[in-house]
Formats: structure tokens, C-alpha cells, sequence
């Protein structure tokens, strides 16, 4: 595969709009994971996918869907930026295994198994304790891998993940996250759990929300590329990549949503608190989409070859779906 | 309160049908607690609620509707038999803790957490391990307290069973198991389990399900009323009743439904197995609701007084509605 640079921004959730699509394509952006629904049900989730083929229709000059990963190379040589959809959390499924099937087949590449809470799948990252994988999320996981819609445990536990990584046949992925080494963070990673990601064949993209870096919104580049320097160490080069969480020009109501769904009658402010409950403040060098070339910059800078460049800023993510996102072909398939 | 004679089951599942009610009123039933669903989401449950509205319309010489305790005495005197509704899982609510008071005034008096496997509020009996209430499940136990909606753990796992009975403010109960001692099944309960229940306020139903009876469906009514007396030396005379769990007249596609749901696409066997599929063979003393008579006899016959009997047969399931399915009073209510 060729090493060109491509960007894939491995996540992002704005309130959709043609200047945001514009921006991507002026920051030169290739794809981008978009998060279709966080809580939302099975119903709720077609308005959601409705709405993206309302969009794709709309700025068709702009985006267009990625339902398999060569979409993106077709994408990035029409010059329009590749949309894959993915799912914060198996609110998609419900209680029925046979949504996953259905669901890959509308064009939801990837589903996180938790966002937060216990789910019937599994544990989130804000329960006290992890019970592990549930009987229903062993079966949702065999599922999974057998139609090709990527695992994403960016929101659960410990235990969950590596439990997950034990019974997935195929790579596991963190879309958004970073390491807790880096800073301490409900929703950042153990090293166990980066070394375990690797060792499954999947990938951690970097998250750029302020709740998961050193210094808040005031992390600088150069500590942000020391980073990924560092997880490069220890994941290997194949296994990064950037995603970015972005959330532009959305309300604080969707930040409730996410927060606290249909759950809670009190407030819930996740990764905030009572006397900081907004959205927090961008990083300067990451407003927006248009910023990316910064981010090539930084790493530049920070010493890594235009080869891992790539790799980190889109080409790993590429290569990731290729892994993941396809389906067992049939005469693999075991009964 | 009057020690009269008044016989309530505490959980029926049947294939509805004149017959019967018939049956129940043949066998001197007052009240039964009827499951309305098992895995039935928010929108299929309120068509079991409508298919209910209809049975009272069409039955209404026989049958009539629970929604307060006091409406058991009031179908005694009418010579009828009330029905009141619980759910076997927390489905009906999906991940929404507004369902809960919406369930309440349709007439749910009652609401398992679990069922057999893991929930979004606790841990059910046939997961390998019990990380116990999550964070959402902590709100729906304040919720089902505060409306007045009895929190059922028949069908979870111990630990859940024990931090519900922690958390919850009003009695908590298990509407149809029995003592593991009598008989160890994943079903039945410790004696840990069972004096939490007693202590709570609570009451345990017993279960005429065979697989959760010493030498299955022939357990004799001796060895039954026996068990009956030794818990009571366990829980106390007023924290135990009936909870059959008679299934009449269906289907095996409904065992399929129980054990199975939507969540699994092989074939779970719940208390059976491959080569036991399906419905076990009934009691010949209690083959339906009109053999009850027999367990009256049964209890006389094993040495409980006439004030004893009638409170297992359904004086104490009538004292238990009263205590913890009416909503707390506004005043009492803590914002």
C-alpha cells in the first residue's frame, strides 16, 4: 500500500453542516468516523441513518458514505471526504442479536459494546465494578466479527475490554481515547489494555477533547506528539492513529444527551462537574477540521518519518477497517 | 385484619383463556399476580396491556383488574378473581427511568430486575459472575420506591439480590423460587438470600415449577409443605406465600420466548437441556388453579393453625401490596 498521506479522523460528532464538511475538505480530510446515535434505540437509529442520507444527498459534491473501506480511496480520489458510521453505544441492537446483522447491512461499520454504563453487553468506564462479558455480548461478539462491524471499546471497563479482546477472532479498536499515563482519566487507557489492543491487530486513535489531555484545552502540540511518540513505543507503529472527538457547534443539550441518555433523573455531568458543566474550551492548534495540518506538522516535528506520519494520520485506520469492517467470507464461516 | 381464608398466587404465566379463570374461581382463588411479559420492550409491552384491557372487557363476570390492593378484597366480594401484572424483566422501561412511573399507572404493580441474564440495572441468576445494582439501576430501585412498583428479584443473581435489598427503602421480594436448601437450582435461593428478603419486609412466593422442586415433578406435597415449614422457622410466618409459576396450555414456543428472547441465536435451554426441552410434566397434586384446595389441606395436614395457613395461601401477599405497592405518600417523598 501505497504511504501517501491520507487523513482519517478516526472520530467525530458535530452538528452537521456543509461549512463543517467544507472545513474537512480544507483541513484535508480524507474520511471520517462520524458517530451516528449514543443512546438512541433501534427505531431512533434509522431517523439518524434518514438524516445521513439526507446529507449525502444534499452536499454530495462534499461527502459520501463509506460502506466498505475501499470507499475511502474512491472517496479521497473524487475528492470528497468518505463518511463511516458508528455507534457509541449497542442502544442500536437493543436486545436482538439479529439487529447486528441488519444494522451492518445499513451501513454501521462500527459499534462500541458500552458508552459509560453497564449495558447488556458489557461494563462502561463509570460503573464501580466490571463483571466482565455477558452471555448476550459473547454472542453479540462472535456477531460482530462474523458480519464485520469493528468492536470499539473507547467507553468501557478494564475487565470488558480485555475480556473482549480474548473473544474477538478479529482486531479491537479504542476510536477516542488516549493513555493513562499520559493523564489520568476514567475514560483514558491502562498500558494492559494498549498492549492488548495491539496484540488483537486493532488500533487506539488519539483524542483531542480536552477531558482526556494533560493541562485540559491548554495541552500543547508538542506534548500531544510526545504522546503519541510514546504509545508508538509501545502499541508499535501500526497501531495508532488519531481521533480526534470533535464536537462542533453542537448545544449543551446534546452534551446532556450524552451525558445521561434516558437514565438519570438527576444530573449526570460525566467527565465535568456541577461548576463545569459546558463544553470545554477547544485546543488552539484543533479548532476545527481545518487544523489537521498542524497536527502533520507536530509530528513532523516531533521526529517521525513522512511514513509513520501517514500511517498515524490515516493509513493505519484504512488498513484497520480492511481487518475489520468486512465480512467473514462465507466458506470461513464456522456453524 | 381478618384471617379468613383467602388464597392469592403469586405468579401465573398461562395461556389465557376462560377455562381458565374458570379454574381459578373452581379452586377458590382470590387473586393472581399474572406476568405480562418477559422480554417485551416498551411498545410491545402496552399491547399486552391492551390484550389485558380486553380480557377484562370480555371476562368481566370473572375477572377484574388490581390496581390498588385494596382491589383484591373488593374482587373477593364480587366473587371474582383480581388480576394484578408484573413484568419478568425490566424490558417494559427499556433505558428510560421516565417508564417507570408510566408503567406504574398502567397498572404494573410489580417488576423483576433481571431475568436470568444481565440487565441494564443488575445481574441476573445465570451470568457466571454478579457485579451487582449499576448506576442505572440504583435510580430505578429509588423510582420503583418512590411510585410504589414492587421490586421482584425471582430470577437474579445473589449479589444483586442483596444490594437491592440494601438500596431499596420498601420491602423486596421474590415472587416465584424456593429455598436452595430444599433443592439447589441456579432458580433457587440461599438462606443468606431468603432472611435478606424476610428482612426487608419481603416475602417469598413458593415455586410448583418442577425444575425448582426436590425430585422435580414428582416432589410430593409433604416433602412441599414441609420446605413450607422449614422456611417459615427461616423467614418468619409473615414473609412467605404462593408463587406457582403455573404455565397452562402453552406453547413450547413460549419456553422458546422465556429462555431465549432476542438475544441469543442458539438455543438456550435455561433450567432444561437438549434432551429435556421441554415443559415439565405438572404436579399431579396441583395440575391447576383448582387444586389448590389440595395445599390448604396440605398445610393443615403438616401441622400450620388456621390463622398460618391463611396467611400463606394470600393473607400475607395482600399485607405485602399494601406495604409496597402503594406510592409514598407526597409528604414523605424526599426531592
Amino acid at each position: 500500500m501505497s504511504q501517501e498521506m491520507l487523513i482519517v479522523d478516526g472520530l467525530q460528532y458535530s452538528n452537521w453542516s456543509r461549512e463543517i464538511f467544507e472545513q474537512m475538505r480544507e483541513g484535508g480530510v480524507d474520511a471520517v468516523h462520524a458517530t451516528l446515535v449514543y443512546h438512541e434505540n433501534t427505531r431512533e437509529t434509522l431517523s439518524r441513518l434518514g438524516e445521513w442520507n439526507r446529507r449525502f444527498e444534499a452536499h454530495g459534491d462534499l461527502i459520501m458514505p463509506v460502506r466498505v473501506p475501499g470507499d475511502i480511496e474512491r472517496a479521497r480520489r473524487a475528492g470528497k471526504v468518505g463518511i463511516f458510521l458508528g455507534a457509541q453505544n449497542c442502544s442500536p441492537i437493543e436486545d436482538d442479536i439479529d439487529m447486528v446483522a441488519v444494522m451492518r447491512d445499513l451501513g454501521l461499520l462500527i459499534m462500541q459494546l458500552t458508552y459509560n454504563n453497564q449495558s447488556l453487553l458489557a461494563c462502561g468506564c463509570y460503573e464501580s465494578e466490571d463483571s466482565g462479558i455477558t452471555r448476550f455480548g459473547r454472542q453479540v461478539i462472535r456477531e460482530m466479527n462474523r458480519v464485520g462491524m469493528v468492536i470499539d471499546m473507547s467507553h468501557s471497563a478494564e475487565r470488558s475490554t480485555l475480556e473482549t479482546v480474548e473473544l474477538s477472532e478479529r482486531p479491537v479498536i479504542i476510536s477516542h481515547a488516549n493513555p493513562a499515563s499520559f493523564h489520568p482519566a476514567k475514560r483514558n487507557k491502562s498500558n494492559r489494555v494498549l498492549a492488548a489492543i495491539a496484540e488483537s491487530g486493532g488500533l487506539l486513535g488519539f483524542s483531542a477533547y480536552p477531558f482526556h489531555l494533560r493541562n485540559g484545552p491548554d495541552c500543547s502540540l508538542e506534548d500531544y506528539c510526545d504522546m503519541i511518540a510514546r504509545t508508538a513505543d509501545l502499541m508499535g507503529i501500526e497501531h495508532i492513529g488519531i481521533g480526534t472527538d470533535l464536537c462542533q457547534a453542537q448545544p449543551t443539550a446534546v452534551l446532556d444527551w450524552m451525558r445521561n441518555g434516558r437514565w438519570s433523573k438527576e444530573m449526570d455531568y460525566g467527565e465535568g462537574n456541577a461548576s463545569n458543566a459546558g463544553w470545554p474550551r477547544p485546543l488552539a492548534w484543533l479548532r476545527d477540521s481545518r487544523d489537521f495540518p498542524n497536527l502533520v506538522a507536530g509530528l513532523r516535528q516531533r521526529g517521525f518519518d513522512e511514513a509513520s506520519v501517514a500511517r498515524i494520520m490515516g493509513r493505519n485506520w484504512v488498513e484497520l477497517l480492511e481487518r475489520a469492517a468486512v465480512p467473514t467470507p462465507a466458506e470461513e464461516a464456522v456453524a
